[in-house]
């Protein structure tokens, strides 16, 4: 079986990177992208925070990316880990498709969306629930939506929403926002409805989502909003499960915790992006992490050599 | 005098970025450039790791990136900053032209060029002794020239005169390059001599170079070598002076010590970028840096509110 000297899980913006950064090393290399588990910025309805390139959408700059990544014979495979194993002195990375050996392992597996935990929630996922404003936003037009969340992601959605011609409420468990003060402004001018201190508490429908029950976290006092769809934008969680079975040490919230140079507490084993306890999760510091990444397991490398 | 939630010094790669997530949150914000020492980033020939850009020069990735923050309404001003004072809870940023005040400060200074402190060197500065291969290079085409240095930055040095024509040589102190693979091949397949084990020891002419003497460390044999360039690629340096004077700390190197959240031991102040003590200095991490300083900058300026 080949040795490869980093086998990189995860085809974002933190394992492309750290993929891009390794083979200009000349390090071979090997990027597992989960075709199940796209990166988040796929999702992405818009794309102006990554400096030097605008106007582009999450796909769009997720494909300048790997183009660049191809470009640099980067090899790269879509293909599920399911379990990654301690062989000795290197790591066995079993996947759906094949199996293969690393000297060194990037965990830069991402974090997917936050549920909310309630009643229908799960039964009309697909049917009216969504996670993603970017991408099933469209199907919505002319029609009533109601968005959970208090974030930029909630922010973005609403706004997305509205823009496609949707009806728009957005709620929101506390009385302020936490996104940022533009996209604040921007749902202030804009005609979407906002209902303060209010959470959701459950989902009806038949086949489709009919209504949403939302209670008032003042009065206590549930109301019935009828909609056609409700999207759940309330942050993320980390996908680490392979690490954990690593004996990589995660947070309380089950980040990975790296140092300043991304190594894990498992030698030969480092993360990189939004799977980790860093303290911004943006396309460009995931970029900056797996860069780092990189350069610590060829450093890595070269002193077993 | 206008109150800044956030002063910027420096508008390279971490500047700007940090600039363009500062404007993007609402935070009034100014970036103060150098007009006299540009980013070291527009000296690079060629970029080909900053993820999602390809085939671009430094100084055309970096107008790029103006580009982007001029698009974001991003205040800059080309005025030296010539001293920084606490003045109670706020910044005041004296400069060659005018003077501003900040609630927050991010240093973002970057580095410069090592000097090897060799006899005639700074004599002959900008008369064959250079430290920018791509600035001065191609003033050498079909002359002899020699490098000084083994890592990154001398080997894409001495590839990129030989591209346009001169005939290089390159003195390492070692017997190995420090360089990375990529780089290391490509030499051996170009036409590049190597002289190891070698430093330089002085540089003679009369109005322009005419030679420089190497030893040989090993043989302690010292040799005079007739080239009409001398290129200095022997790393950096950080531009720290005015966090120094701020009081706040630096590593054994000068670097500016920060924390994960690019926060220095200074309240209000940050740093970012090639200044600063990270682990690796490139273009991408520096931009990954002036995120999180951005959005350290705006929980602090939050809390105080």
């Amino acid at each position: 079986m080949v040795m490869y000297d980093v086998v990189i899980i995860g085809k974002g913006p933190a394992g492309l990177t750290a993929g891009i950064f390794s083979v200009r090393r000349g390090l071979k290399t090997l990027v597992l992208g989960n075709p199940a588990e796209l990166s988040q910025m796929t999702e992405a309805h818009w794309v102006d925070n990554y400096p030097g390139i605008l106007d582009v959408t999450g796909p769009q700059i997720m494909k300048k990316l790997e183009d660049h990544a191809k470009r640099m014979k980067l090899e790269m495979k879509d293909d599920e880990v399911t379990e990654v194993l301690r062989s000795g002195k290197h790591f066995t990375v079993k996947c759906d498709k094949g199996k293969y050996e690393g000297r060194t392992l990037i965990i830069a597996t991402g974090s997917k969306h936050r549920k909310a935990n309630i009643k229908g929630e799960a039964e009309f996922s697909g049917k009216g629930v969504s996670y993603c404003a970017n991408c099933d936003g469209p199907l919505f037009k002319g029609r009533k939506v109601l968005v959970v969340g208090g974030g930029d992601a909630a922010l973005g959605a609403a706004l997305m929403l509205e823009s496609i011609g949707a009806d728009v409420t957005i709620i929101h468990r506390r009385d302020e926002f936490r996104g940022i003060e533009s996209l604040r402004n921007r749902i202030k001018k804009s005609g979407v409805k906002v209902m303060w201190n209010t959470i959701p508490v459950g989902i009806e429908g038949d086949k489709m989502v009919k209504s949403i029950v939302v209670k008032d976290v003042k009065t206590k006092k549930d109301t019935e909003v009828p909609v056609d769809g409700v999207f759940i934008e309330i942050g993320s969680v980390p996908i680490s499960e392979l690490a954990k079975k690593l004996k990589i040490k995660v947070n309380e919230r089950g980040f990975i915790i790296v140092d300043k140079e991304m190594k894990t507490n498992v030698e030969g084993v480092f993360a990189a992006g939004d799977c980790t306890n860093g303290p911004l999760k943006q396309m460009v510091t995931a970029c900056g992490d797996g860069a780092i990444a990189s350069t610590s397991a060829y450093i890595h490398i070269k002193e077993k050599d």
